[in-house]
């Protein structure tokens, strides 16, 4: 089969790789349908996080079951299936409290699975599934290509998104900021929506993205950062500050946006991988009384609650997609996100 | 009037000073009935907060009001007090979310109120307490002497163990740990159980504590600590762990035994000071999705929901004070306490 493999910085290739097999009792064969890049798949191909070996790439994907192993119960071949992005087994005490990307088993496309065995990327033509009941979610056939790309979002960035607003404790009542307007600060935007806040500002200062976020459900857009950023949102909010904050980038900088732009006793979901160099001051949060929560999505618990919401139409999270290519140019997919030519990039083998 | 000053590292004397007085239209001078010692007291007393001049000690009192100022609606000459050990207008929007120690016109006993004036600290005869109608809650008269120490409890050490429990969303279906054996991790014990949880592991290693501990509702002691603490934790649960954490102490030991201490998903609450050192490692909460609250606690929002449950008996927080001193003795209060003789020290000019 194809896959995407990265060599080193900024040095994808698309290469002919063995296909996956079952190797467990609890695993599935999966044929892509559609992969996507991340934002988080950017850090190792910027080197910001060094790669020692050609790592295979992706962990977003949805497809057709094509084989399960014997112990399988919940899919069978031909469905259609949405992977979380972390496997689990959802029976795990984490995973039963709602937190399967905490799972005691939890492991991750690209590297060894929970029993030592390699797993492929998800950016390839075919996968193997380790622990299939607990990572994959089935989608009631028939589906409509048209619904593709939000599915696939699912798998991630629209989970992602939704968690920081659940972490922030976002609801009808809310007063949010989303700072990052990426793939997944823009799914934010349309979890914080989409879970009734009648305020969303989103920060942001590219056009397009603006739009998107306003067409998600953002009430605002701020433009401007730090200091400045606070400002504006008091100006927006006759001086006073935001309930909560989704923090959906990893730096340091935006981690102390959203911290700024909440008030006493308010509260940051975080999900943006803190190996952008984000921290938490606990000075400030104890003296401010600020909660924060979030981490790596639960995708596999949020998806099932999610999922209907798409096929009904009522959110389309995979208008994040703005650049659709075949796997082979799996290369270009990455530098158009690189150089932010493109919000996030989905793939068809 | 006598007071109590810190002059140097374990230097304390009871000293006369000027009576304090109405310095604004907000404020109320209240005689002190009793006061007491803070663990975080012991911060300055051992130099780990170093002062610069002599500074007036203490931050919980109850009294009986003596004077009000001109715009003082709430509390009048005669009445009993509680005093939240932080200053607040219970208005702002910080306040108005249940936030009153993160006010935007918070202040503190022993230093300057939001205005900039002077405010003596509570181990003395007589305070002036800034804000006094955001500041002050009234015990409905008469006032049976014996429930004073309880009463004095609502200042600080009950409402602190209350806010790390809330912040740790213990609730009917919660395993709570509570990692300190102080006064703070005490109240966070009889917090915990007043909250429905039906499970409460207090970690301690002194007798007399992990006794008073059970009275307060511990189903369960651990004397362990660090990753043997964790396996002890694992041991009472079946191997599994904790839904919440309350972290009392302030240092980094504590904290990470909390954040060890929870499931995936857990949540800690945590308000021991953090100048003992604790911080928030965000790569394990983010890989984990720990959720951490707390801080300083807003006493003034928690006191009116607390105080019913002192009157008619249902808890009894002052049990935590071991020792009754007159406030001449002041310095032997602190000793008793640094030297762990004591869990707290209460003071009756």
């Amino acid at each position: 089969m194809k896959a995407t493999i990265l060599h080193g910085v900024r040095e994808i290739r698309v290469e002919e790789r063995p296909d996956p097999v079952i190797l467990a009792p609890t695993d599935a064969i999966v044929r892509v349908t559609a992969a996507c890049v991340c934002g988080s798949d950017l850090w190792p191909y910027r080197g910001v996080r060094p790669i020692d070996a050609p790592q295979a790439m992706g962990h977003e994907l949805v497809g057709v079951v094509e084989q399960v192993g014997a112990e399988v119960r919940s899919v069978k071949p031909g469905d259609f299936v949405i992977s979380a992005f972390s496997f689990s087994d959802n029976t795990c005490q984490s995973c039963r409290a709602g937190f399967t990307s905490a799972c005691d088993h939890s492991s991750f496309f690209g590297s060894k699975d929970a029993a030592g065995l390699d797993t492929p990327g998800a950016q390839g033509e075919i996968a193997r599934i380790p622990l299939a009941d607990g990572s994959l979610v089935v989608v009631p056939a028939p589906v409509d290509d048209a619904l593709v790309p939000s599915l696939l979002a699912l798998a991630d960035v629209m989970s992602t998104g939704h968690h920081a607003a659940v972490s922030a404790g976002v609801g009808p009542e809310s007063t949010v900021v989303v700072v990052g307007d990426g793939a997944v600060g823009l799914s934010g935007v349309l979890a914080a929506a989409r879970l009734g806040a009648p305020r969303v500002i989103a920060m942001s200062r590219h056009a397009d993205r603006a739009e998107l976020a306003r067409r998600f459900g953002a009430t605002d857009v701020v433009a401007e950062r730090g200091e400045d950023g606070v400002a504006a949102i008091r100006d927006l909010l006759g001086g006073e500050l935001a309930d909560s904050a989704l923090e959906c980038v990893g730096t340091e900088e935006s981690m102390n946006q959203a911290i700024g732009a909440v008030r006493g006793g308010g509260r940051v979901g975080y999900v943006g991988v803190p190996a952008g160099g984000s921290r938490l001051p606990i000075g400030v949060l104890f003296s401010r009384n600020i909660m924060v929560g979030g981490g790596m999505a639960p995708a596999r618990h949020y998806i099932p609650e999610l999922l209907p919401d798409v096929l009904d139409g009522t959110i389309e999270p995979g208008l994040v997609f703005d650049l659709e290519l075949p796997l082979e140019e799996a290369a270009e997919a990455y530098a158009a996100m690189d150089e932010r030519r493109a919000i996030k990039s989905l793939l068809r083998p």
